[in-house]
């Protein structure tokens, strides 16, 4: 079959890590599917969720974890402490949770400035206060200079998700509209733009922002959402082939709906980016009935993170199960692929 | 009064981070008074406890996280995975939950040998397995060769606690018997020699274990456990000093109660250490009923993981509340202190 073909893990052909192994695309696919996956196997792992979601007592909690290398720790539109929060906010939102409890996780490189630290623990402190979660447990670990980068922070969440919900992957099915809150790609040109000093005539700034408001509206609207993914590491291209993938449905793609920011479009042209493969952090697609489709795109409209949101494709009733395609302004389509190499490590 | 003049937090004294601020003696304790604490500040985590513990739907949830970033990432009796499971099973354990599920969030240095990553996973399968804990949810990093140092892992952990159980500092009352459940300082040693290459006569064995199931016995026997806490950085005496504070209790230890096996001392004679400040990754403390000391140290007596089990000291009623005093085998009682300096970093 078709998805087989393309997305069964092929073996390892590196011996040790390379930076792709974390970028994203398909060498960080292949080492999750052989070496990672297989052997934590179960249930709930094998979900392939942003967030593993169980039952406790009856409560349906939601639980994730992610950890945040994004260098340089400081960019325009955010820093490390707010994307440490907003992420994994944004992970427990993704399966439809209320985000409760953050943990907080520090490996500071010796020789850090405390004033930075200070800084980032404050971008955190604000972040969780605005996100309504409260950081409740934390560890703080130092290692030797020229051991890490300044400052890792891992944050685990737990979210309580309502009974009655059910955002997960195998739920999308034919019919099913894509929709986008946002702009793409931003986060991702304006952590490298910063990196490599470089400077373009207008400031781009990362998007990101807490997301659990928004899926908050949708669900208090009565939108049946099949599925969520806000659009990190791989940006939208990784969300949507992981997606068609897991839930064996062909996926199809409108290149001409796809909001991008004309600034964001230069800095990719020049630099040589593909803007679908860009990480986000303020930026999701919902899976929702069609007959819904201008419903949730009003309630989206209606808050400050959706006001571009628009329809982006559809799920198709086809035989490339399992497939994206990405259908360009002359009505021709492709079949999107995860990239192979690294286009923007630590980005996250 | 005399405790806050011991331990109120003083200005940090340092403008950059140094090897001790994760080192577990009075620097740390400085960093999170002081920079960390306040900034997040909120009842759960100003609890002080190894796991923060709140109530979802009337279900009392446990959770807790830590980094590891030991080195090396093998030494005897353990690695780094085993370490991670167990440390954060053991904290769960602490507050009296029954671990239930772990995040694992990996941080790989390029270059890193995907031979020992696998070593390493195989090694967290094992542990979750012998621990009865599922892995469900986590996330893969990769940092640039000179960023990182081999791997450094997070893991966060959920465990359910029984309603009717409350471990937790604030219960620690004078004629609380103190028990513990092991020999000291192992862990600590062990990794010390192995990574500077010290060869002694007997190999000396990371006491690296998963103690829920001693947690669980004690439980199950109805002691009435005051409070839990396993003693990993900074040893017994770091884990007996802010035990005091927090509790704003007078603990005394009895020196000649404490077992060291005779491995252990001559290492740490012939090093200059003490065994007291000393890491372990398999030994807890229990505060527990003077009435119930016997029945408590022989229920830990049945289980491998308790054979040694003893009374090292009591919680008393005197005046020199908030502090750990420690009486040598002459009867003279001193007062312990947390140490300055890094004696042992990246040992968990």
């Amino acid at each position: 079959m078709s998805e087989l073909e393309l997305n069964c893990p092929l073996p390892l052909q590196y011996d040790r890590i390379v930076m792709a192994h974390g970028g994203g695309g398909r060498l960080m696919q292949q080492l999750l599917d052989t070496l990672i996956q297989p052997v934590f196997s179960n249930p709930l792992l094998d979900q392939k969720h942003d967030s593993a979601v169980f039952a406790i007592n009856g409560s349906k909690i939601a639980f994730t974890t992610d950890s945040y290398v994004v260098k340089p720790l400081f960019f325009p539109g955010g820093d490390i402490g707010k994307l440490a929060v907003c992420g994994t906010v944004n992970d427990l939102a993704m399966s439809g949770a209320r985000p409760l409890y953050l943990s907080c996780a520090l490996i500071i490189e010796e020789g850090f400035p405390i004033e930075d630290l200070q800084r980032i623990m404050e971008s955190m402190r604000r972040a969780a206060e605005q996100a309504g979660v409260l950081i409740v447990t934390g560890d703080t670990k130092v290692v030797e200079k020229g051991k890490g980068d300044g400052v890792f922070i891992n944050t685990a969440g737990i979210g309580l998700v309502d009974n009655t919900i059910d955002i997960i992957p195998s739920r999308i099915q034919a019919g099913d509209s894509i929709l986008l809150n946002s702009d793409l790609a931003r986060h991702g040109i304006a952590v490298m733009l910063e990196r490599e000093g470089l400077n373009f005539e207008h400031q781009i700034e990362s998007d990101c922002a807490d997301l659990s408001g928004l899926v908050r509206e949708l669900l208090a609207a009565g939108i049946d959402i099949h599925c969520l993914r806000d659009l990190t590491r791989g940006g939208l291209a990784a969300a949507l082939i992981e997606l068609a993938a897991t839930a064996r449905q062909h996926i199809e793609i409108s290149e001409a709906a796809l909001p991008i920011n004309s600034n964001v479009k230069s800095a990719c042209e020049i630099l040589g980016f593909d803007p679908v493969y860009i990480a986000n952090e303020g930026a999701f697609i919902a899976f929702v009935p069609e007959a819904q489709t201008e419903q949730a795109l009003s309630v989206l409209r209606r808050h400050p993170l959706g006001r571009q949101a628009c329809r982006i494709g559809e799920v198709k009733s086809t035989h490339l199960r399992g497939m994206v395609t990405l259908e360009n302004v002359m009505g021709v389509s492709r079949i999107m692929d995860l990239f192979n190499g690294e286009q923007l490590p630590r980005i996250c």
